[in-house]
C-alpha cells in the first residue's frame, strides 16, 4: 500500500514517518509513504496558499487551486482520496479495514481555518477522528495511517495477531504481568493457577464485565450471545 | 497548564512538540510540556520495562512498576493522570473543555500489547480517541494535548475564536475563497452579494444541511428548534 499525505506541515509528517514505532513496518515493505507540500503547487510568488472567506468571517481558508493542483501530481486511478474534515461519521475500525485494502490512499489534511467547500468535488471520502476539535488535520491523517499501517503489519506477521479490543465489539480482557503482588496490589489467583480452562472462562468474563462498565453501547453493536449473559451475570454478581 | 506525557517513545512526542504547529502556543505560554521516558524508571540494568502474560497470551506487557516510579517523579496534588487506551468512552469536545481547565495533566501512553491491569489504581481517568486500534497511545496522547492547547489558546487569543463545529452540536457551514470559479465550479451568489442578512441566513441553512446529510445524530444530541426545522425545510426542498 502506498499512502500519499498533502499537508503544509511536511517536516511533521516528515519525522513521524521516520520514527521507530512506525519505520520498522516501512523498513519492512507493508507501506510506502509520500509526503507533498501543498505549498509547493501554489502558483503565488510567496507560496501563498489561503485565502478571506467569501461573505467575510475570521480566518483563512485554504484554496481549491494548489489541492488541486497537488492531487493532479500524485492521483492515479488506483487513488483513493480522503480529507480529514469533522464534516463525516467518527472514523471506526471498519474503516481502517475498508481502507487498508486500497492500493493508494491520499490524505489532504484539513487546514484548521477551515478549506473551499469545492474540494468536496475532489475527494472519495471525509474522515473524521471523533467528535472534538484539532488545530489542524495534520494528527489525523496520522492516526488513519497508523491505524491501516497496523492491520497491514499484522497481516504480513500472522504471528502478531491476537485477540483484539473491537474486533469483536468486546473489550480485552485485564493482563497482568511481573511481579505476582506490587504496592499491595495481587495479581487474581486464577491466572497463576496455570488451569487453562478457567483462565479462558475469567478472561471472557472479565472481557464482558470491563465492556458493561466502559462501554455498554458495544452491546447495541453486538448483542450477547446466551452464554455471554450467563457469564456476564456471574461476573457482576462476584463483583 | 502543564502538560506530563509517559512514554517509550519520547523522541517522537519531543519531535511533535517542536513543531511550528505547536511551538508557537508553547512560546506565548500557553502549556508548558513534559515528556519523561518510561525506561527511565526501569530498576533493569537493560531498561526493560515489559514481560510477559501471567496466564499466557501472545505479546509482551508494560510493568506497573516503572510506571508507578515514573508517575511519583512528576505528580503533584494539581496533577490529573490520564490513560490512553481502548477500554473507556471516546474522548469528546466536552472532555477537551473539562480537562483543558486543569492545572496539570499527565498522560500515560498505553502500550501497544496492553499494560499490567493494576495501573487502574494509578490514573484517574482512561481516555480512547475512538473505537478503532492504534499501535500505541502516542498519537492518542499528541491528539487530546493539541485538543486541549487549542481551546487555551483561543482563551487567551480572543481574536481567533470563531464559530466552530460541534460547539453547538451543529456543523460548520460550507465556505468559499478566491477563485470565484475554479475547474467550472461556482462560488454561490449569495456569498457575493455583500447582503449580510442573507448571507447570515444561508449560513445557517447550510449549516443544518451538512449536520442532516453528515451527522443526523448531533440533531439527537440537541434538537432543532422551531425556526432550525424551517430551515433545515427549506434547504432540503432547495436541494
Amino acid at each position: 500500500m502506498k499512502i500519499t499525505i498533502l499537508t503544509l506541515f511536511k517536516d511533521l509528517i516528515e519525522d513521524y514517518f521516520n520514527h521507530s514505532i512506525i519505520a520498522k513496518a516501512k523498513a519492512r515493505g507493508v507501506f510506502e509513504v509520500e509526503v507533498i507540500d501543498i505549498r509547493d503547487y501554489s502558483l503565488d510568488k510567496h507560496r501563498h496558499v489561503d485565502d478571506a472567506p467569501y461573505g467575510g468571517g475570521a480566518g483563512m481558508l485554504l484554496s481549491i487551486e494548489p489541492i488541486d493542483r497537488a492531487l493532479k501530481a500524485c492521483r492515479s486511478d488506483d487513488s483513493y482520496v480522503l480529507l480529514t474534515s469533522p464534516k463525516a461519521k467518527p472514523f471506526s475500525q471498519e474503516d481502517a479495514q475498508r481502507l487498508a485494502k486500497k492500493k493508494h490512499i491520499i490524505i489532504i489534511c484539513g487546514h484548521y481555518e477551515g478549506t473551499d467547500a469545492r474540494i468536496e468535488d475532489y475527494v472519495d471520502e471525509r474522515v473524521s477522528l471523533g467528535d472534538y476539535i484539532l488545530s489542524g488535520g495534520e494528527l489525523a491523517s496520522l492516526v488513519i495511517s497508523d491505524a491501516m499501517i497496523r492491520l497491514l503489519s499484522d497481516a504480513i506477521n500472522p504471528d502478531s495477531l491476537k485477540e483484539e479490543s473491537y474486533d469483536d465489539s468486546r473489550l480485552e480482557y485485564p493482563q497482568y504481568t511481573k511481579p505476582a503482588v506490587y504496592d499491595g496490589k495481587k495479581v487474581p489467583d486464577v491466572l497463576l493457577s496455570g488451569h487453562h480452562a478457567n483462565i479462558a472462562r475469567w478472561r471472557k468474563k472479565m472481557s464482558l464485565l470491563d465492556t458493561y462498565i466502559y462501554r455498554k453501547d458495544l452491546f447495541d453493536k453486538k448483542p450477547l450471545t446466551i452464554e455471554e449473559k450467563i457469564l456476564l451475570e456471574e461476573a457482576l454478581k462476584e463483583k
